[in-house]
């Protein structure tokens, strides 16, 4: 079998590389037959050339037809759907329904599309006229946009089809997408899509390109090449950091969404009220998609005592009762199983779970850890630790002040969930309102959705939503990469006009909206 | 005389210091009699922790209670104009009037107005309400903001009552003010009103604290502590990357305003008809406040032939006709000689000026230099440098191409301004149109501002102003330092509340506003 091409300059063509690889199904364990190739840096500044002149054209492409080819590429990957599902499924060993066909599926096209209404009404372009000083300002394309794209949503979040890919060319910038080489043959099904889209779109040929896979400093030198207006990348704490640093160093913007503890904190009074209830939804959480989600809870907090036990005796039982899907990869299995070991030298005890499970894929037992409150203050950095997958760690604390304590050392996150007792539910719901007032704003600031009675996986497409945070979990707490037009807003400049003659200016800023 | 004390916790105390040190007047050279402290990281340290209190107390106070803090603080300076002006005048050598008193001052006091009215109005917020999924987004205070102030604008951009310290203040922050070293005792009087205006309002104590000066090593550290939350920097390239990089590294946001040579294209026809009028509205835009500016022109580019020699003996005639102002400090004056000198080693030629003027004070000769297309484009990076003071650098072209390679070459700046013939003004006046539909998209995309027939001084508090720019002109291409709502923004993170229920929500999330 030929090695598949790469996408660069409006072409398919056989890549430039330093080596190449296969994927491989994480249900079996077997490799995958298609080999794709690590692009070496040719590759990267072929795209980077073409995608600047691209961006130059775009400057002059009507929002209309921008907002055609993402509706279009939208439609495309409809027509594939069931393709792409089975594809996506190999790959990453997620189910094909409802996951990926019935849920992922629709919420890409749905992106596409509302990206698209975005970029025709110019919600995100902010425009402002000072009519007095002739003075006007609206956002702007920011250039060639890299995207990273990660593994754990290979249709939503893809680079070539995700929520960065449409809100970097919503405004009216070309994408440069870095495809995750765990689901190569899932983004060359994508990338084909998009391409049949662009053929008959207005778009100048190089605003879509895909390559699979670059060496690590392949990958520095790209996002902070000179000819590079902004990165996007959704992935581990170490490699978004190690990205970071070449960006800031090149001054290049760049938005990461790399890691979160999700912090869940349960009040006494309607954890009394509803242990079995709340355990559920818990657990729910925690295992969809073998709790591979970046807004899954890690890390809960609960007062000791009768109900916590109960609590955690009926998260442990639903553990317990599911069978745990296939991981996205080895390496999942493999750090997961880490991070898990690191918390129990910590100091933290296994209620259930804490195994690999045997072959063939890659599977792990439904974990749930706990540790008292005390452990956990004695260390907190060691229990503060990110286990990406079906894993939780409950930290049963004995008074108010352990609580605070805890949730002080709390970093950056990307949700903070608080659950308690309904108003009137019994006679001391009262205690949770009074503990809820100083458990709130402790979490506010640390999270970028904070939420009541609810777990934190489920990312709605709104306009309200924010799928951001403070740092570590992302690399500026003022951006969200879900929702839009919010989320275009991370691709673009501020511009300003200053006594520009009226035939001149874009046509969004001539009528006046002030 | 004592040392003056610093202003720390909600009171004014004697520093912990490494050392201390004195202003000079640059108009006479001669040291000025107030000792101020360095500060050493005990005071950083104890700022910090006053702020991080603050900035909890700060999220219970009403936005009625801040705007009218701001207000009042506009009024208290209003009050010591005439002491501020001449402390300013003493310290930095700006003229009284009409400059400090009559320009800078209202200017000053216009902006915390401006802020105070947005602090109530709540129009920095961006209030996005999805009813339908109860999901409900603002922008929010992102903690303790440390401003570093300049020395051009010892009131407009002062750190303790400039645009960054009021955009902090309007967004609920408390603000940590490290005052330019150079203006000292201006700082102090100006921290005296803020401090009588904090007296009367209800804001926390340790909303705004001023230190004077510290080690660098100690700013770096106050900057990426992990209890700041932003920091506002505006000040020289060397600087600013180097705080840029300890922010970084902390995932901390940084807004800098460094650097920026603020291109001037003046094409063929126009220059033509306008050699005279262009020439002295040069002169004025390079002269006025000893060209110290961060949008004077730094470059300027024409056509070389006879409308070029006019407008550049033009030019260099109201440079000799001008008594040039005292530069702000030795260092400046120091600075400026060494940038003219190193314009000249790459082969500019001395059209007028280049010579320091002799004392009592730090004066430089207006300078006038040239240098044509090709030995530019030799070696561009060598003439894209910054000379802070009264000079320009004009290059002269050839060719359509080698106007267009020069543009090319150019890092991003806060402006970028394109003269060119009226409409009809002549038979010829078309070629300049054609000529615009090439240099407009070559420099809209490296400036924050892109101005068309005007000088890029003077910048007006609007809400449609852009001072900021692409990198190396700042730090981030998204955001404003002047004009409100915008420059707010710098200094939130976006906050989502997602099922939260209604009695805990802020106010203005309540009502529905989508």
């Amino acid at each position: 079998m030929e090695t598949a091409q790469v996408w660069i300059g409006g072409t398919w063509r056989a890549a430039e590389t330093t080596g190449e690889f296969q994927a491989e199904n994480p249900s079996t364990g077997d490799k995958l037959p298609r080999k794709f190739p690590v692009s070496a840096w040719k590759d990267c500044d072929a795209a980077l050339t073409a995608a600047v002149e691209a961006s130059h054209e775009l400057e002059r492409v009507s929002p209309e037809n921008i907002a055609r080819f993402l509706e279009s590429y939208a439609g495309e990957i409809e027509k594939a759907a069931d393709a792409l599902a089975r594809a996506a499924h190999e790959e990453t060993g997620l189910a094909i329904k409802p996951r990926l066909r019935d849920v992922e599926l629709p919420r890409t096209t749905d992106q596409l599309r509302q990206a698209a209404q975005a970029a025709r009404d110019g919600s995100w372009r902010r425009v402002t006229i000072d009519k007095e000083r002739n003075l006007r300002s609206c956002l702007g394309p920011v250039g060639p946009v890299v995207v990273f794209g990660p593994n754990n949503f290979p249709f939503a979040y893809n680079a070539v089809s995700g929520g960065d890919f449409a809100g970097a060319i919503a405004a009216g910038n070309p994408v440069i997408a870095k495809a995750h080489p765990l689901h190569p043959y899932t983004s060359l099904l994508m990338a084909g899509c998009a391409f049949e889209a662009m053929k008959a779109s207005a778009l100048p040929k190089a605003t879509v390109q895909m390559i699979y896979h670059v060496d690590p400093e392949t990958g520095l030198r790209l996002v902070s090449d000179a000819r590079a207006g902004a990165t996007a990348f959704t992935g581990s704490r170490a490699a978004g950091l190690t990205l970071k640093r070449a960006a800031d160093a090149a001054g290049k913007p760049v938005y990461l969404e790399m890691s979160s503890l999700n912090p869940v904190v349960f009040l006494p009074e309607g954890l009394r009220q509803n242990a079995q209830k709340w355990a559920l939804e818990l657990a729910d959480s925690c295992t969809a998609g073998s709790g591979q989600f970046c807004t899954r809870p890690n890390l809960v907090f609960l007062f000791a005592g009768d109900a916590a036990e109960t609590f955690l005796h009926e998260v442990a039982a639903a553990f317990q009762g599911r069978e745990p899907h296939a991981l996205l990869a080895a390496s999942v299995q493999e750090r997961l199983g880490e991070s898990i070991d690191a918390l129990r030298s910590a100091g933290a005890e296994v209620a259930t779970g804490a195994t690999a499970l045997p072959g063939p894929g890659y599977r792990y037992a439904n974990t749930l850890l706990r540790v008292p409150g005390e452990i956990f203050l004695s260390k907190p950095e060691e229990f503060m630790r990110e286990a990406f997958g079906n894993e939780v760690l409950a930290v049963t604390v004995t008074t108010e002040r352990q609580l605070l304590d805890a949730l002080g050392h709390l970093e950056g996150n990307l949700t903070a969930s608080v659950y308690s007792a309904a108003p009137g539910s019994s006679a001391s719901w009262g205690a949770d309102e009074a503990l809820y007032e100083k458990v709130a704003p402790a979490l506010r600031r640390k999270a970028g959705r904070f939420l009541n009675d609810k777990m934190p996986t489920g990312v709605a497409v709104s306009p309200a939503m924010n799928h951001g945070g403070p740092y570590p979990a992302t690399g500026h707490p003022g951006f969200t990469a879900v929702g839009f037009p919010a989320a275009i807003t991370r691709f673009t400049a501020l511009r300003c006009y200053d006594h520009v003659r009226e035939d001149r200016l874009p046509e969004w800023l001539r009528e006046d909206r002030v």
